[in-house]
Order: C-alpha cells, then sequence, then structure tokens
C-alpha cells in the first residue's frame, strides 16, 4: 500500500515538484481473546507499525512466531475493528479469537506482553495523539543548509564509523553542524538504538543546539526515528533512504525538513523546504 | 563492537574459507527506579538487542526520546549489572536511578512498559534461553540447493515486489522451493512485519514444507529474523545483507544454514554448508 506525495526532487543541479509514490506506515493494535476457566480474556498484545494490507497473514504469522499460539489452528478468527481512521481510511485494530485454551501458551502470554489497555495512537490519527507529547516546534527558519552539506553528509558519516567499513552491516546516526562539519556520532545493529545513543550522548556533553545543528541517519525513515529527533526539537532531518508515510506526515505537522534518497548529487526534499540553500 | 566468525565466501565460482568481522548483537535489559511516595520502586522498562558499547548514551537518549524524563538531568546515575554473560564477556543489564520524581512521567511510564519482571533471555547466554522455545531442529541435509538458487532469489524477490519499484522503500521476504521458484512473497515498511506477514499466510494456505523450501528476506538479518524462520523449522536462510553475531550463533545452534551479502555472483555461507550445491 502506497500514497502519492508530493516531492521537490534536487538533481541536475535544480529543483523540480514532483509527486512520489511513498509506502504507507501505520499503526496496528494486535488483541488476543481467550478462554481461560470459563471467562473469556480480552488482551492487548502488540503495537507494530506497519504497512496495511494483509493485517489477518501479519497477525497469524506474528501469534506462531512469538509462540503465542502452537498451531495455527488454534486462531479461531480474526477480525480488524474500530473505526476507520486517518488519511488511508483504515481500521488500526485487530482482533484474533483463540481456541483450544490448553494449547495456547497463557503463562507466555502474562509474561511477555503489555498489560496496557489501550495505545492512544491507534484508536484515533496517529499524529494527533503526539499533540501531547511535543509541545514546540522547531523554528522553521533555522537553522538554513546548503545543498552540498546535505550531499556530503552521508558519506561523512560513513567515513566517520569506526565499524561499518568493518562489517558493512551496521547503522549510525550523527548529529552535523548546520555548515557540514560531523560534531558527534553513534553506531549500532538497530537504526532506532543508533539514534538514541547519539541524543543520549549530545544531552550528557552539553553539544545540543537545535538552531544550528541538523541530524542524518543511515538507512530509511520511519515514525519511530522523526518522533525521536522531534524531541530534541532539530529542524533538519536526513535519511539516506526513503522515508515512510508517516516519516513525511510527523516532519510536515511539526515543521521539521525532511529529506530522502540522499546520493552523490540529488535528494529529496519531503517538507519545509524553506531552511535549504539550493543555490552554490 | 564486532567479532571475527568464520566465513565460507562463494567468489569467482569458487568457495573459500574467510574470517570476517560480524557486528555484535546481544539483549540490553533497560530498568529505572525511582521514588514513588517515599518508596523506591525499580520498574524494567524494555528490552533491546543492541550492538554493545555506549549503553549509557543509549539509555540516556532512550529514557529521554521516549518521554519517560523530561530533562536529561532528571536522571541520576546509570550502571550496568548482573553478571557477565556470553562469549562476549559484557553486563546486559542497565539500571538508571531518576531523581526529581515529580518530573518523571510515572503514568507514562506505568502506562506503556513492559511489567514482567525479568526476561529471561538477559540475565543467561541469550542462546540457551532459546531452549525452551525450539525443541526440533531442521534437518541437516535438506533441502539441498544450487549456488544458483541463491544468487537469483533476491532479484526473484526485488521483481515479485509490487511495492518495491513503486517506492523503493519497503521490504520483502519471500519463501522459494529448493529449486528457486517464487511460492509466496509478503511486503511492509517493517522487515520483521513481512515475515510474520509471509510466515501466516502460508500456514493458513498450507503451504508450508520445510524439507523443501527456504526463506529470503531484503536487508540484513538479526536475531528476531532468524528466530521467526526457526519457528517454521525451514533450514534454509538467505539475507541481502549482513547478518548480526547473533543470527548466526542462533543458526549455528539450530543447524540452519545462513547466507548473507548475496550479490551478482557472490554469496557468503555463516553456517551449515552441507546444504548447498556449489558445482553448476
Amino acid at each position: 500500500m502506497n500514497s502519492k506525495y508530493k516531492v521537490l526532487k534536487f538533481s541536475s543541479k535544480k529543483l523540480e515538484d514532483i509527486e512520489d509514490l511513498i509506502s504507507i506506515e501505520e499503526p496496528l493494535e494486535i488483541s488476543i481473546k481467550f478462554k481461560e476457566s470459563d471467562n473469556w480474556i480480552t488482551q492487548n498484545l502488540s503495537i507494530t507499525m506497519r504497512t496495511p494490507g494483509n493485517d489477518e497473514d501479519l497477525v497469524r504469522g506474528f501469534l506462531f512466531n512469538e509462540q503465542v499460539v502452537q498451531n495455527i489452528k488454534d486462531i479461531d478468527s480474526i477480525k480488524s475493528f474500530g473505526d476507520k481512521v486517518g488519511q488511508y481510511n483504515i481500521q488500526n485494530k485487530i482482533l484474533a479469537t483463540l481456541n483450544n485454551a490448553q494449547n495456547v501458551n497463557i503463562s507466555k502470554i502474562k509474561r511477555d506482553f503489555l498489560t496496557n489497555s489501550s495505545c492512544g495512537v491507534c484508536g484515533k490519527s496517529s499524529l494527533d495523539a503526539l499533540e501531547i507529547i511535543k509541545k514546540n516546534k522547531p523554528d522553521p527558519s533555522e537553522p538554513q543548509i546548503t545543498k552540498d552539506a546535505i550531499i556530503q553528509s552521508p558519506e561523512i558519516l560513513r567515513k566517520g564509523q569506526s565499524e561499518f567499513s568493518k562489517t558493512g552491516g551496521i547503522h549510525a546516526s550523527g548529529l552535523f553542524n548546520s555548515d557540514g562539519k560531523l560534531i558527534e556520532l553513534r553506531e549500532d545493529v538497530g537504526r532506532h538504538n543508533a539514534l538514541d545513543k547519539l541524543i543520549g550522548c549530545v544531552l550528557k556533553n552539553n553539544q545540543l543546539n537545535a538552531k544550528t545543528q541538523f541530524i542524518t541517519c543511515s538507512g530509511r525513515l520511519n515514525f519511530e526515528l522523526v518522533q525521536k529527533v522531534l524531541m530534541t526539537n532539530i529542524g533538519i532531518m536526513i535519511g539516506v533512504g526513503a522515508p515512510t508515510s508517516l516519516a513525511i506526515d510527523l516532519a510536515n505537522k511539526f515543521d521539521m525538513t525532511l529529506i530522502g534518497f540522499v546520493k552523490r548529487d540529488s535528494f529529496n526534499i519531503y517538507s519545509n523546504k524553506e531552511r535549504i540553500i539550493i543555490k552554490s
């Protein structure tokens, strides 16, 4: 499932308005219903950020792979429910009813999964739910960065990584000054961990100055990564790969400049172009 | 942090024993300690699979980015603890003590985070903990697949993806017959979701036959992905990118053939080469 987004593409030394197809990312709240001592119990298990479509397959595979059920036949039915939400008009809640309770790993469920009764994100537009956690927006005019700083940052990040050249299998996040100078970087096999490590480090060292800095991440940009950067109030985020729909929506909502698909002489601007200086 | 692994590299039409550096992936159990009504409360928050190193930065960034604390100064101290475990002799538990309880988002903590008291993975070697969930091993001799089936599968997967060519930003997992024919594929912005969707689909349709099939995933291979495939008893797993240390360890322990870095005329075999036929 994908959706058309307006994108400003920099390529062949000029900017061009294009429409691009973006993979959709939306939360899905997975619950199960099962019988214990003659009582039906409903339990929230997980919230996953997924591309809508084949949601029943997703839940079936999740329950089997996470050993909630030993046999796929122990899932009696799977049904999407809840109001249709968000701009894609989809349901973001799904319930699996389990039979053969003797085969269901109830102790594992109780040990492993969340006990909260509602996530607060899936039931309404995901972005509305974020109002509560994000009161300030970055200054829409700061910082200003040049196209050269954008294009060079992934290469500077890669060269700064001590691990990537050795293993070829590790993500990185870097904090840059608006002139393109690398301030600090962190690496991890998990891209969210690399970003947490970076932000934790610069907070500790009091190096954060949202008005003059941007963050570049290896790989693709999703909701989770953009949300983490929003917490720092930094207004420009760059990814080497593609963003998801929710990453772009989130950036738009909170006046962040989101840039992706950075190559040697091109990149895409998904939001708030005002912070970018194109002339050489 | 990385470690040397013995790898069998297929390149220039021949196999070669090499040593390769692999990024380490290990679980980290994050807990916090805070005062509520004059009582100190310790709460497990999260288990993340991370590359060891800068663990304090990771926890600092995680607590700030997830809004457990509003200000980094509300974290009083961060300490690793627990026995040193696993082959890398590291501590996999970490505790942050919070002060200024009035600034700590206790209701959010209670709403959002796990209430289980121990994860069972971090306290001992991660692989030992998996004994309980994986009783059967795949047959070490089945299926047999050729180098051509390996090399072609990422391209077949990409061509079969309806979304990738449109957005360039979506993962896929595919189930293949041992002769290299694609049986089914699923896509998602989350690679774990793509794999859950695939396995859920083929379980429902009764298409699974571990003796004659393998699975190929776009991107890198980590602990979570290998664990999901192990549940199906399929013995061969292929990734386009690099595996983590724990992915390789897990494949070795459960007699799975793990293949990564698949390119037009080369790939790396990380475990159980017996299932691979190299001659053309």
